[in-house]
């Protein structure tokens, strides 16, 4: 320890530490200890003297430690719908079966299924996530329970009239800063085909007086951005570009439609707009291209990890994200050397608390970052032996691997265990719902798909 | 039980058993025993009666339990190089990494190596492997310790001289049936661009003699198939064709680069050729297109499952392929609706044990088959619910979820321990051999890749 007369709250040793993911060269340091004080890393440095007395330690002998995961965009609720839609083209996976699915939530099966997300994400090294959302207070409960952080936002379309702006900015306004800081907030508009020029702009305006980030799903794919460009002229970004969307500061879900020409826009905003990448859900749904990565980093424009949520990705998990995204950027790019496992982590860490506007607090095992940490094991066959860290990480380490993890500076994983929360509980709760939930014959949607 | 005298060597009860997969629409069935005599299953049904006393029970409430997976091409001992090449194009990953680190390899390397992959395979549900590597008799002995299920094939290149096939030939005679009839065995020439057509004529009568298949790379990628044509004017596919080999039955490792052309040829053979599916390397060697499932599938030959070498692959996980393959066929032919979920475990069972050529004997729950048998546990947050267990198996669960594995009617994976092999010994055997394994220092290299 640098002081000897210190007194941590949390103490891990032993471990092997990401300690620079600013670039796309990491650097891992064997025999590290990480201090924790107040929910911040306090010290960060070699194995050195026993900790002090009476602190809670973490004995992490081999294994790696990182950054808690960021999931920069789901619907966490929609575990809730796992695998109750699969291989069906989009405009049916909207109109046939989740938007009809979703006239059926209740404000308790929000919390239900967002406390089994925040279960799979804790599970697996994810101690951030940006969700979008219906009945917020819910998901805010179930993140304030889970001991997650969150970064909510209550969705709306113009459908809905003003009332649907009007409940995301309140929630918006209420929320931000609860959970002891855990909790923040963005104005939701669900995307710019759902909701009309004035509402955007007044979201916009919410947001800026808020002083929260708008979390919108734009450019989901070329198809939307070509139907945009023909009936207004206009790209989905020059839309969030003229009503302000992001002067505000913008998460923009997917972005698969992003086209050259949106590039210098994007970039003009490159501190306060980050690009949600989900991979899973785009193979899935089978409509190229994928997110112009290369074009984005090239300027600057941060890309962070996402899983949308999963009726249509199956997963909360980053890891795998975050392989995908490597794995599927080299291919479309034709070129092996590009995305490298360096970058992978880059994105996976530093870029992804920037997408959700927490560059400064998470991201990093850095002191006087918030103390989201993951440990994994890499001691199972599918790892060994490690030349590379770093590979392992992106294409070997499993969401399974993930043994301990401490959010907020306090242990919510630990052996593999939660401490937080009752999966077999929710289980057990959910049973009865579930018919409910997937009843379509009431033959009503939230909203038509028709972008 | 049928039957209430009987006694059987092993029962598994009350799982969730795949009972149907030959076609496209799985069908599980809950409450089902399963029940194994001599190596073989002697029973599948209903829970009924308590299994007679003294026989070996498996409690598997709530597990699903389907076929053993089947690695349909892979280099096991490779796992020694895991992360050795990251970020590399294809000709550097051979010419500056793999082939000169492979002159390094001894046998006992290859027994460790291999004893590695099987510990890797069996955690994670795989029963059988395909391998394609050199030491073999090393290997067969890490396949007969372990208790897994492998074709072997001992691999030569022409510039070997008539050593290397007499080498392979020699071994597929003599290992043929080994290990109880848990080894198989294959000729094994590498490539059509480094064995010339004399010893592939050669290599396709010795594997008609022994009555054995040839297990070959061919057609890897698009660029080899379109420098085959400039060079000899046909294709790899039609190398394979003239020289006797798709005669002899083949395993066809990879196969991107086969042809509409190619098609008819292969059809000609579907009966005992298969194309093994190795899609996380192809995206990582970023050289499209993928393998032509439809076009393959369409005329009924057999698409198997495979991860390749851990050099490239970075894991021996046949779930994680499983669900790259429907991801991205879905992606690559633009159709949310093709390879569907039922489809991928038709891929992953009964088309990967045609493509090995044990089409009779692995890849289904059904008596008189060979008792390889895994069994998942959904109950994580990560599958939870599951409206579709076809769903997800191929989306959600993880290798890491497999608990219990039978392989050939004997438990070798309990409660996620493998019983048959000592992980922490291989890696501390292991850690004194790894500099020396991946030292390029002497310049040399076993094959120059330029095909």
């Amino acid at each position: 320890m640098s002081d000897d007369t210190a007194t941590y709250d949390l103490v891990i040793t032993g471990c092997i530490a990401l300690r620079d993911n600013a670039g796309t060269s990491p650097r891992f340091e064997s025999n590290t200890t990480i201090a924790v004080t107040d929910g911040r890393i306090a010290y960060i440095g070699p194995d050195g003297d026993a900790p002090p007395a009476g602190t809670d330690v973490v004995e992490a002998a081999g294994l790696v430690a990182i950054p808690g995961l960021i999931n920069c965009h789901t619907h966490a609720a929609m575990t809730l719908f796992r695998g109750i839609a699969e291989d069906v083209p989009v405009h049916s996976w909207f109109n046939e079966y989740v938007w009809p699915m979703e006239v059926n939530l209740t404000e308790e099966d929000v919390y239900l299924g967002t406390l089994l997300a925040c279960a799979e994400m804790l599970s697996s090294g994810v101690t951030s996530f940006a969700d979008h959302y219906f009945y917020m207070d819910a998901a805010a409960r179930a993140v304030d329970e889970s001991g997650i952080r969150a970064n909510l936002g209550w969705a709306f379309f113009s459908s809905m009239g003003s009332q649907g702006l009007e409940q995301s900015a309140d929630f918006a306004e209420r929320l931000n800063g609860a959970a002891g800081g855990r909790i923040t907030t963005s104005l939701a508009p669900h995307a710019p085909y759902t909701v009309n020029d004035a509402d955007l702009t007044a979201a916009a305006g919410e947001a800026e007086r808020i002083g929260v980030r708008v979390h919108i799903h734009a450019a989901e794919n070329l198809a939307q951005t070509e139907s945009s460009v023909s009936s207004r002229g206009i790209t989905p970004i020059e839309i969030l570009n003229r009503t302000g969307i992001l002067d505000a500061g913008t998460i923009i879900a997917h972005g698969c439609g992003i086209t050259e020409a949106d590039i210098p826009i994007l970039a003009e905003h490159r501190t306060s707009v980050g690009v949600a990448h989900c991979p899973k859900v785009y193979l899935k749904h089978a409509l190229p291209p994928l997110t112009p990565i290369r074009a984005l980093n090239a300027v600057g424009i941060p890309v962070g990890m996402g899983t949308d949520g999963v009726a249509g990705n199956n997963t909360l998990d980053i890891l795998e994200s975050m392989r995908l995204t490597a794995m599927t950027q080299k291919y479309v790019e034709e070129d092996a050397t590009w995305l490298t496992t360096g970058h992978a982590i880059n994105l996976a860490t530093t870029q992804s608390a920037e997408t959700i506007g927490l560059a400064d607090d998470i991201g990093a095992l850095e002191v006087g970052r918030r103390a989201d940490i993951a440990l994994i094991d890499m001691s199972g066959p599918h790892c060994q032996p490690v030349h590379d860290t770093a590979a392992a990480l992106v294409y070997s380490a499993r969401a399974g691997d993930v043994v301990t993890v401490v959010s907020d500076g306090a242990v919510v994983l630990k052996d593999r265990k939660l401490l937080t929360i009752d999966v077999a509980a929710i289980r057990s709760e959910l049973s009865d719902r579930l018919d409910r939930l997937i009843d379509v014959t009431h033959g009503d949607q939230i909203q038509r798909y028709d972008p």
